[in-house]
């Protein structure tokens, strides 16, 4: 794992053999074991996705795009009805390993959009915009997550203490990532902070991931237990909290990993500004507010024996295992952006984002 | 494990073989499986403490008790002063194994007295008060734990939902226990409540002992990480939070299981009542407030490895892991003890506890 140096470069997802193939870090074999999978078959990039070895809703995306720029190459020889509906099923098929992640259909659309867009031109011509896209939509994402770690640096200063919750950082998304962006950015600028990750029950992407991250980058990072960000606010270790978020509806209220609006509340209790960072893509002003964000709840043995050597609960005690939360606009400081940063009233700020 | 139709009445600790030797439910191996460890030597009972087989500062105090007057048959042949000597050695050493447990120096102090008050009576007449003061110790305990569980279940009513955190139940204590004697109790009244258990990272005392105890008492229980409760709470599933203290200053302040001050932090937030169920004796008049209470640190590996199939985040991540925080007075709605219920302001109310 040595060769892992800082972790805001290392490549998560990227095209290689010149294209032909397409490759990850398996998330899931972290922190114990750095896993390169290479893949050029629609079986592979499905199971990719489904069983969580690339995970995060942008990564999601920026992997979607190549899978199927390398996928569609071992048919380009096709005429183009044939090409085309070809592409079409294995979008589909792509499309359903994780219907939830807004990001996937939306990267999948996107690279179809120039397939039936393009029905007059050669197909290896199609087959050649649609490299050049899916590395669009990865350079984008670059660029994104680079803003947003810009605008959440403005906000820190030298030594400050900050808390983040769950894993938003560059194995979710590319380079900086978003909420723990502005800690690997300030880092390379010869900054200093200091990082408390929450575990993140019951999934621990903050123990497996986000520690991980911060602690290959060279930032300074406390794992702790979700229950014990009470104390480390109140010791006064806490001068900002970032986290990421997955739905912002039209008023401020959002929807973020389980746990989230817990740290919102302590964080207003102990005077301790708290932020959530992601694109604007995230915001849904279709949404007025977070009754309207719909909770997904996952299997009890999430709680009750994943990870352990052997079961933490009797078989039968029941679990309640919601996968989100929603925080309530009015806990929150700030919603930062890669257009820039929202404050309350958030039903105006964020209007003006999309004006 | 069928044999368990009540919690509320397994002796997780009790003298066997006519009193010749003393039997514990062994904690370390639930819920998987029901273990009885019985014991006629010092070496054993110091072990079932150190590796906490019995925990729980009163059940310590039981055990304690027993485990003494089990040892000292063996040497009742010895005149007064061997025996004297004898007796003090083992009660020392048995002190040694968890020096903090307030309960197990008060509860060894206790029966030494017998021995020093007494030292012109026959070792057989002490050897039988012996007896009689740790059965008198358990029998304290269950009528301690009772009153709590009434004046508790008072606040209570039928189908109310209730927090807990950690493991404040039968196995810590005896019979009842505190902060889930109110349901138990009800339960056995035919009342009925849906308890909201808290895992507790990062030992999981609730996953593993609390939600355990109730399943098995026939409580309504779910189980539910920490960093779930805000949104039970958010829910309306919780009309009251009940948790154990293992400290309480004089103004109210409480030190209890780390995550309990986030608990009743979340709790004022969504406008829930919170109170802290303990007896009088952990009621600490001398100390002022909780900034006077010292925070056990523990091994950062509960957090990274214990449990686990494999490390959940890199051997050189650091972790902040204290056992207990403090809870502000100001965020607690009542103190349930064996006396009474102490309403704000404390510093009043606790005091006439003891006048």
């Amino acid at each position: 794992m040595d060769e892992i140096t800082k972790v805001t470069h290392i490549d998560n997802i990227k095209l290689t053999d010149g294209g032909k193939t397409v490759t990850i870090i398996d998330q899931t074999q972290l922190p114990n074991r750095m896993v390169y999978l290479t893949m050029d078959t629609l079986e592979d990039c499905y199971d990719a996705i489904l069983k969580l070895k690339v995970r995060g809703a942008p990564a999601i995306g920026i992997f979607a795009g190549y899978s199927m720029y390398v996928l569609c190459q071992k048919y380009a020889d096709k005429p183009y009805a044939e090409f085309a509906a070809e592409f079409h099923r294995q979008k589909e098929y792509l499309n359903s390993s994780r219907p939830t992640a807004v990001n996937l259909s939306w990267a999948l659309n996107r690279v179809e959009a120039l397939v039936t867009g393009h029905a007059d031109s050669p197909v290896s011509e199609i087959v050649e915009l649609l490299g050049k896209e899916s590395v669009k939509i990865h350079e984008e994402d670059i660029a994104m997550c680079r803003k947003i770690s810009e605008y959440g640096l403005s906000l820190l200063h030298e030594g400050d203490g900050v808390l983040t919750h769950c894993n938003a950082g560059p194995l979710a998304t590319s380079r900086y990532g978003t909420a723990i962006g502005p800690m690997l950015l300030g880092k390379e600028q010869g900054m200093n902070f200091h990082v408390f990750s929450d575990e993140t029950r019951p999934l621990l992407q903050g123990a497996r991931l986000t520690s991980f991250e911060l602690q290959k980058a060279g930032v300074d990072v406390t794992l702790i237990c979700d229950n014990m960000a009470s104390i480390v606010m109140k010791n006064g270790w806490v001068q900002a909290c970032f986290v990421g978020c997955d739905r912002i509806a039209a008023n401020g209220d959002f929807a973020n990993k389980i746990g989230t609006s817990g740290v919102a509340i302590l964080a207003k209790h102990y005077g301790i500004p708290f932020y959530s960072l992601g694109p604007t893509s995230t915001v849904d002003m279709n949404c007025p507010n977070g009754d309207h964000i719909k909770i997904e709840l996952r299997d009890p043995n999430e709680i009750k024996e994943k990870f352990y050597a052997e079961p933490m609960a009797l078989k039968e005690v029941k679990c309640y295992n919601p996968a989100f939360d929603v925080t309530d606009h009015n806990l929150v400081t700030g919603i930062i952006t890669e257009k820039g940063i929202c404050y309350p009233p958030f039903s105006e700020s964020l209007k003006k984002l999309f004006e």
